[in-house]
């Protein structure tokens, strides 16, 4: 839940004089996005989620989220399409800070997603990255592989003060993912955070995919991994076989995966489990007591991490008859 | 900024399965109210706020509210208009808290009210008094003028960290808002917080009128002393008299005012200035660092407060040529 800046109307008429949507009808802070202030706005000319970027998002990473929605929305994806002011611009100011103005879009996240959700999120996710491709932006994956290990430095006793003997554990984990992290997998534009609540679904059927701001250039299959971790496991942190193969069908019914990325699913969904622990660890260990933004527990992903150690972790998956 | 209920797409369908108001499209947590969590739900019916009531409300205070609403919306005042559900109940259940849904309203609110935004809301204020007329309900003002002692005890210290001498000077005002008092002021059905922030305009225009979780039964011209307060004075703490006379007129247009009205106004306003001081400062002292809700800071309604003591602070308003 986030609105960290206040728009008053007098700030949104400076604001919508640079459009031509005509006047305002409604604005409404909404609580969507931990990093940016986000605001419902209807005017004249329809509605719009308004975002006004906040410290933790870098501003020299906006045009590249910003370019890669257009995109996206000019190659038949259905995500938020950024509007551009009278001279063009689709980035903005308001507040002295940066914002972004993004059409509304219809559809409900689902907390619980069903099989049929699963394929749906999977064939979702392949269009995104078909979508993507030719994409000439071009950012590296400041959370990828070779971030782990710098993020965990310094983080080693915390791990250990959630669970005895974790902080050995995923020292261990750093030096086998480090060690057997695949080269040769397919690269491209990746979403990076494609967990359920950035899914919207209408009427049962995939609608949309929203919150662009950790997408990055990395491997097509390791997106897979992070979308397979937050859509088909238990509360008990043990994977929801029905679940994850629908999800990997429904993909592959849009993409389907080469031999390698098949062989490293495995691999990359404990690389992917990893990379959530790991930083709802620092932010579990960072926010004050007492704040309404609640940190997500890191525990979640410790078991997950937990199950995807198993070597059968994902045996069978790829079967046609599950 | 409020939104202390999470509902997921499961509890959605559960409680929307008791309207007649179709599938969901879109379900938003918003930032408006501190009491409540407050949700923006479209549905095929149309646009609501969903609104789950959390401990600071006391329930059997919540009929009251919500068929207050109804009436107002029966009676063609611009008001969130309650929704029944199937077995005509206005007031439902939601993870095991009570709740309402309202229709959504049109309009933003407007940061810094001009002399016509003050007439129109003269103009509001005074349609939803005579709307309320009859309005068989009844609630006593629990931050009425017989509740500022009682709220204050134990807060001395607080006033006078807050400036020196304080302490003393606010026992002295309830002393004498306590002796002159009037009787006799014309009683109805009161907004009792009718800030800028609770007002809608669109285009310019008086729009709507949300947020009657304060509404109660109490002396008409008090309520007009709360929007003089939150509608006419500038940042240093000084009333803006044509703001004012033009609220005053806006009121009168619909409702004159009785001559003890008239003539109470200057107290009433220091005691409606009181009841914010003392609310605010109690929140100011009770809410705990890093906390995303942040308290509004009491010196701005001394600072009225202090205006609003000097024997001359209303001379001439109601005159016809200011």
């Amino acid at each position: 839940m986030a609105v960290y800046t206040d728009i008053t109307d007098g700030d949104l008429e400076t604001f919508l004089a640079g459009f031509d949507l005509g006047a305002p009808l409604a604005l409404k802070g909404i609580a969507e996005g931990i990093e940016n202030s986000n605001f419902l706005l209807e005017t004249e000319a329809g509605r719009y989620i308004l975002t006004i970027y906040e410290r933790r998002v870098r501003e020299e990473d906006l045009p590249y989220f910003i370019t890669l929605m257009q995109w996206l929305a000019e190659h038949g994806f259905p995500s938020p399409t950024p509007q551009a002011d009278r001279t063009g611009k689709l980035l903005h100011r308001l507040r002295d800070k940066p914002a972004a103005l993004v059409s509304f879009l219809n559809g409900v996240s689902v907390h619980e997603p069903t099989v049929e959700h699963c394929r749906a999120a999977g064939e979702g996710l392949a269009r995104l990255h078909l979508a993507a491709q030719g994409f000439p932006g071009h950012r590296a994956n400041g959370l990828g592989h070779d971030a782990w290990r710098p993020l965990y430095a310094g983080h080693e006793a915390d791990a250990e003060a959630l669970k005895p003997g974790l902080a050995a554990r995923i020292a261990a984990d750093l030096d086998e993912l480090e060690r057997d992290w695949p080269s040769g997998l397919p690269q491209g534009v990746i979403h990076a955070d494609m967990f359920p609540d950035n899914v919207f679904f209408l009427h049962g059927r995939f609608a949309a995919v929203i919150d662009f701001y950790f997408a990055c250039n990395d491997a097509l299959a390791y997106d897979l991994a992070v979308c397979l971790n937050s859509w088909c496991f238990d509360p008990a942190g043990e994977l929801k076989r029905a679940h994850a193969h629908a999800l990997l069908a429904g993909y592959e019914a849009v993409r389907p995966l080469t031999a390698i990325e098949r062989e490293s699913l495995p691999l990359l969904s404990r690389g992917a489990a990893l990379r959530f622990f790991l930083t709802r660890l620092i932010d579990w260990g960072s926010t004050p007591a007492g704040a309404l933004v609640k940190p997500k527990n890191p525990l979640e992903y410790e078991a997950k991490l937990a199950f995807l150690r198993r070597p059968d972790a994902m045996l069978g998956l790829f079967e046609t008859n599950l």
